[in-house]
């Protein structure tokens, strides 16, 4: 999946250049990596891409995958309707296959791929063999109040050692629930990443919301040439809803796999920060040229021109080439803000 | 005089762009601002303007003044030479002539334009009539460390009422003299604004720094055509150093009217900030465009393109289109070394 506007990078994120496009630290786009974990996961060349398409050109030049795998969002309609969409053209060929859906605006250190494939196996082993909807975990490092948090039911058991049911679904909470989450050993981070057989993901989607799933049949039988005006004729009906919303929440058939990799979804410019190792002692330059005088604890992404920080800390500077952005890092949530304000303005050459 | 390097407005001064050809608050440059008093003080078409080989051209087109009024110095020779230069021109059309010194990087505001012009006509007056060097002084309003100070001495008595002598010049003292010279009444910051004979500088060069005046003295004689070649010659062999240290601070013929304009030689963006009314509550923009969210104490200099300020403060943003300076506030004094630095890494291109 890499859709979703991005608004919380601006400036270097834009409507037309979303997250997924952003380079962390220099080396690969995050749609990038996340396709190197994908083809590592998915035998042969069944990787598929869920994308907008205002920036449809951009992702399926990033991914480097045939153009019959890039599946075409005509508008956003959240997450339920871009995985079913993706679910029926993975059943139509094959009808038990297994898929995992990942977001390519996660990240995922390379040193931890091993353990991210060897936890996608695991869990396909289980989505298959309990025909379950499996979800990753991820363990609080802090007292997130931007995640939601899944809490841990009774164990799966039998092979699937580590494994528990899901006793519920929890929205991001406030600071003081988030801290208790944190102390306890039942609470994990809601990161995101599902495996299951598709199948099983339709028939818990028509059980639990059919006024999505029921738009979307059609995309299940339309050809590859169809596709595009059958995709578009189903989104004008069917309406934009998280799949935690839509499936997670409710279904009886959620299991939890904790996992032994660093997840980050990198949702500010405070976390991208934390993800390249700016500490209160180290400023990190993630593009671009910067010289950097007696200034800690910043995330610089320069453009075209040196940007000189002199005696500055905790700072977000970022160089767009047609905008700049200086921002207390601690204040980055509320970039989204600052691109609302722009719309309002109707700065369009901004957003 | 619009000499100078700038290096403490860097990146928006340049070795090519300096100081007084500055806007501060989006209307006249510096020069342009210090043109319109000379205009206000001296009669007819009686201002000269000196600066350096390297941005001559645009000097001359920002003051709008006639090519043989426009004094080029091929190399810098600090004010001495300068002020020296000048007043050779002066005596060589008028051998009784008074002349003011301004320098075209200072700042008085508008509103106190009627003040200044009467203390030049004041000090003139006295400059003539007692054939002293007279020199303006402000009251301190803080404990200042980067101006030197003088020292009043006795009044000057007869019709020359509030003007004194100058007992002592004082070099740049430290925090704790600072503080000692704000709370006496004695002490005030010289402003480097002069006023005497023309002919009565260059005697008392001659007597104070005779291997300063020597080599200029060729100035007084060169025809129009052949001054610069003179200027040349002179230069080569004449010595750098401030007309303070030349005379100022040496000579018995020292006078000073105290002033009642408010002055600043805005030295830092620090500075600048206060001037154009920075406080710990008001961020201000002094060209481009800007949008300022819950950020105070901001000085912002944009370019062609939005600066977007989001929670920060004590700050100076500063985009000069090859370069931007993320600087604090408090530290715009050592704006110098980043120069620095970059002369020593070679980046001419953005000195």
């Amino acid at each position: 999946m890499a859709g979703g506007a991005g608004t919380r990078f601006w400036p270097l994120s834009r409507e037309a250049h979303p997250k997924p496009l952003l380079s962390v630290g220099g080396g690969r786009t995050l749609l990038g990596e996340t396709m190197v974990r994908a083809r590592k996961a998915a035998t042969g060349d069944r990787v598929w891409l869920v994308c907008g398409a205002s920036h449809a050109g951009k992702m399926k030049k990033a991914s480097g995958l045939p153009a019959r795998r890039v599946l075409v969002e005509p508008t956003m309609r959240n997450t339920a309707a871009a995985i079913a969409l993706a679910a029926h053209r993975i059943v139509r060929e094959d009808p038990d296959g297994v898929m995992a859906v990942l977001s390519a605006d996660h990240r995922i250190p390379v040193a931890d791929g091993a353990k991210f494939s060897r936890a996608l196996a695991r869990a396909a082993v289980a989505a298959h063999e309990a025909d379950v909807l499996m979800t990753i975990g991820v363990r609080p490092t802090r007292p997130e109040t931007g995640y939601g948090y899944l809490r841990l039911g009774k164990p799966a058991g039998g092979a699937h050692r580590g494994i528990h049911r899901v006793a519920r679904f929890v929205e991001k909470p406030d600071r003081a629930k988030a801290r208790r989450y944190l102390k306890s050993d039942a609470y994990l981070w809601n990161a995101g990443i599902f495996v299951w057989r598709a199948a099983t993901l339709l028939e818990e989607l028509e059980k639990w919301a059919p006024e999505i799933a029921g738009p979307l049949v059609p995309l299940g039988k339309a050809s590859a040439r169809n596709l595009p005006k059958a995709i578009e004729q189903a989104y004008r009906r069917t309406p934009a809803v998280p799949i935690d919303i839509a499936v997670m929440e409710q279904s009886r058939r959620v299991w939890c796999l904790p996992a032994d990799f660093h997840w980050s979804d990198i949702g500010t410019w405070k976390s991208l920060a934390e993800e390249t190792g700016v500490t209160q002692n180290v400023t990190r330059v993630i593009q671009g040229d910067a010289w950097v005088c007696d200034s800690q604890g910043n995330l610089v992404a320069a453009g075209d021109r040196p940007v000189v920080l002199l005696g500055v800390s905790n700072l977000v500077v970022v160089d767009a080439g047609d905008a700049i952005l200086v921002a207390d890092l601690d204040r980055s949530a509320d970039v989204k803000d600052v691109v609302a304000m722009l719309r309002r303005k109707r700065r369009t050459d901004l957003l």
